[in-house]
């Protein structure tokens, strides 16, 4: 791909900022140089897109305050990009990341130097206060465990630098080093300038104003968290991925774990975990044919032509890739290990890197045709809530489940006395199995019916046949696994019973 | 109780600091205060406490860098304190919060009202700084999610006060107001002076070098931490823990759940939740007699007298409370729940706060008589690491477990087809039970096998009553529960064997 890069307006390396001459002066913008806003980066990113004739950005992509204008790109421009990657971002700072800001503005402008942003002709710069938010800076971008990994080694052995900065502790001298040394490349206005545009970003502070905001966006997505990140962290990405998927918007998650905090996002170690990711998005990928399991064929007969379906479970993605082949649209998938991601991915679908646990917050109501939760419902402790949430967002719910009451599994159970174990998902031993549910058809069947959901069709199955007729008077006792495709609604009409 | 409450050294509202006047001289310490330390702050308070002819303190009680003091009378005049409170603290600062400390020093002694300290005559004093240092210290107080609670409802409505700092958000002006008014409180060369001596603290940074610190200790121990405590993390009391359960000393811990952070030390509201197990530990509890399990009868009669046990998701006590009657000294019971730990302290034994699918981090090799898992097995994923760890811990395991073949489990499942329920400890719905793993005796009989552990002792009863000599045939059918005596030791030499 051509690359461009360009350098932000407000700062101080290229493009305008308090630094430049202001037109019909000769001397620096300083304290007149205007508040900007995020808008305003981008409207000057665009200006430079415009003049290189480019009608289409094949994507958008930028870490943290970049990412914010990866956001602003996607709902100002909406045309102009077919892809937004958001790195290490968030809808606006938290309260607590805003407060860093705003101290390390303080630190500068109380600096005696800075002199109201009018220090250009200066012998002496707001050096010191520059510093100091410089220091809170360090400390923010890094994880509280990356520190320590970093300072608790030699803990009361300071490099022994040049600074009027104290240097008692590794950890001072670091801060002193890396506080003077910003202070020779960067301009104070330029911080003040950049910083409150980071302060004033504000995409929405509930899921309705961050939906509104996002309405006006028409690209595909990937959203990258990092799980250490306590600046911008996870939950805030979250967020933005809820407003896009209630939205219906394609849009990928994954939160990369790492322990290096916010500058995962700079570390190119990490882009291992999310490169593939955006890589799939980009079309670069060749997915290798997943292996079928071995209910997905009863799975796919119950799913209609071109209905939109939310995996939860997806493993590698063997269901979705699938139907994307049967030329379904809608497709995502929803699972927490970041490499079978990556691997889902590559077919070309959507995929959310999220903990069934913790309910489907990132879904809205009625958002997809069919929910399926396959091989999955053994491994979940709360089996009633994500049944519930399940068809509250899709029309209807396919479950696919093992019978941990098929007549081996009895047997072995009755007649051994130990914890039955058998291929596929129920092949543990009973002191390290991932499952923690354990339920027969019946139990599954009488807890549909006590959640008053409805049973419109089901499939039941035994060493790769469906169950013979006879067996079908029994199919708790027969079946190995079984399909069931639900709904809430009641199929004869609820209401008009008398 | 008495309580005694001094003005801590260094300090500007009682007791020598900065400001006070140097003797021989008419002019503050200023910049020629001496570095203090915790153990200087100590030894005031004992100077006082031996003033008043005081041979023993009934508790030492602190927060925070009180905690440090209250750690430092511990070790410094062991026989002058019977328990030690130490709440919210930490053995030193992590990097990160070491950081914050070295970034405010910087903010007040670059201040140019400063001047090295010698302030105290000029008609300025440094209070930009010590402002900007009081800001960074409400940021770190605060946990992210109360200071959201607090902000975001009116992130753009600052108040209107009369500030030199910003105030363009309502957490600026939060900050502004904070950050002023405690300059009119507080001396900078105070805030140094006492950053520097917290900054300082150090009771090691490894097990071994914490153990070497506590063993000059020999008073009984409370250790409370707060949830969501950034600056003083519960890992770090839990270091302080492990190292006072590895010298054998008396410890309870408790970390209290609460969005608060580090504030949680100062608020009354957290103090419900850990007050009762500090009454406790001071003798003023009037426990209620727990009702005992059926299994703790057998368990009972397996412990020798006297023997030290640690009983491993302990509940209420109930086990621990009998053989507290029974006279034994040396008990601990370790479980998650935080009231159930009040109960448990009420009985006069000490508690842990810990999960034990985390492992026994805090546990030393060999440190109890005999470990107790009753009723615990069968919530825990990672059964085999923690009968490997009880075996570390203690010299001998007592396992107690509800056998899941027993016969009304094993009919109830082969003949109906369902989950089996039962009352007791599988006495729960199979989509919502707390238990995780579902074994038979033979199942875990046979997982001791594996592990080349041995039974040493084995009780087996149902509905009450000890299995008759018949139905000792076949104890995995007959058997409602087993209660097994385990070691690691091959009773009959496992060397020897041809």
């Amino acid at each position: 791909w051509y690359v461009l890069c360009s350098n932000i307006l407000g700062g101080c390396r290229g493009t305008t900022g308090p630094g430049s001459i202001r037109p019909g002066t000769n001397r620096p913008w300083a304290k007149d140089f205007p508040t900007i806003t995020v808008q305003d980066m981008v409207d000057v990113q665009k200006a430079l897109v415009d003049s290189l004739g480019i009608q289409k950005l094949r994507a958008v992509v930028g870490g943290s305050l970049g990412g914010h204008q990866t956001m602003t790109w996607a709902t100002r421009y909406p045309d102009s990009l077919q892809t937004s990657v958001v790195v290490g971002s968030s809808p606006r700072l938290t309260a607590q990341a805003l407060s860093f800001e705003v101290v390390a503005r303080n630190a500068i402008q109380t600096d005696p130097h800075f002199q109201n942003g009018d220090y250009y002709g200066s012998p002496e710069q707001p050096r010191t206060g520059l510093a100091i938010a410089r220091m809170l800076g360090h400390i923010t971008y890094l994880s509280s465990e990356a520190m320590a990994q970093k300072f608790d080694v030699d803990r009361n052995s300071p490099r022994d630098i040049a600074t009027g900065f104290e240097k008692r502790f590794s950890v001072g001298s670091y801060l002193a080093y890396q506080g003077q040394k910003f202070t020779e490349r960067f301009d104070a206005n330029s911080y003040c300038t950049i910083s409150m545009a980071l302060s004033l970003v504000d995409f929405g502070s509930t899921p309705a104003e961050l939906e509104n905001t996002f309405r006006e966006s028409s690209c595909d997505w990937v959203v990258i968290s990092f799980s250490s990140d306590w600046l911008f962290p996870p939950t805030q990405s979250r967020q933005i991925v809820a407003a896009l998927t209630a939205l219906g918007r394609r849009v990928s998650y994954c939160e990369v774990p790492t322990t290096a905090g916010h500058d995962g996002f700079l570390l190119s170690q990490e882009i291992s975990a999310y490169g593939p990711l955006v890589s799939a998005k980009l079309g670069e990928a060749q997915p290798q044919a997943p292996r079928p399991h071995r209910q997905d064929a009863a799975i796919l007969n119950m799913i209609s032509a071109g209905a939109s379906v939310l995996d939860l479970g997806c493993g590698d993605g063997h269901l979705l890739a699938a139907l994307k082949t049967r030329g379904h649209q809608r497709l995502c998938g929803v699972d927490v290990k970041t490499s079978k991601l990556v691997v889902t991915a590559q077919h070309g679908v959507d995929v959310i890197d999220a903990d069934l646990n913790l309910g489907l917050p990132e879904f809205q109501d009625d958002q997809f045709d069919i929910v399926v939760i396959s091989s999955t419902l053994q491994l979940v402790p709360n089996v009633k809530a994500l049944l519930k949430d399940s068809l509250r967002v899709g029309k209807e719910l396919i479950l696919a489940f093992p019978n941990f009451a098929w007549q081996p599994l009895r047997e072995m159970f009755s007649e051994e006395g130990r914890s039955p174990k058998t291929a596929g998902d129920y092949g543990f031993q009973w002191y390290d199995t991932p499952n923690r549910r354990f339920p027969s058809i019946r139990d599954v069947e009488e807890l549909i019916k006590k959640l008053e959901l409805n049973i419109i069709e089901s499939h039941y199955e035994a060493e790769g046949a469906p169950l013979s007729a006879e067996q079908l008077k029994d199919p708790n006792l027969f079946a190995e696994f079984a399909v069931l495709r639900i709904s809430s609604e009641n199929p004869i009409g609820g209401l008009s019973r008398p």
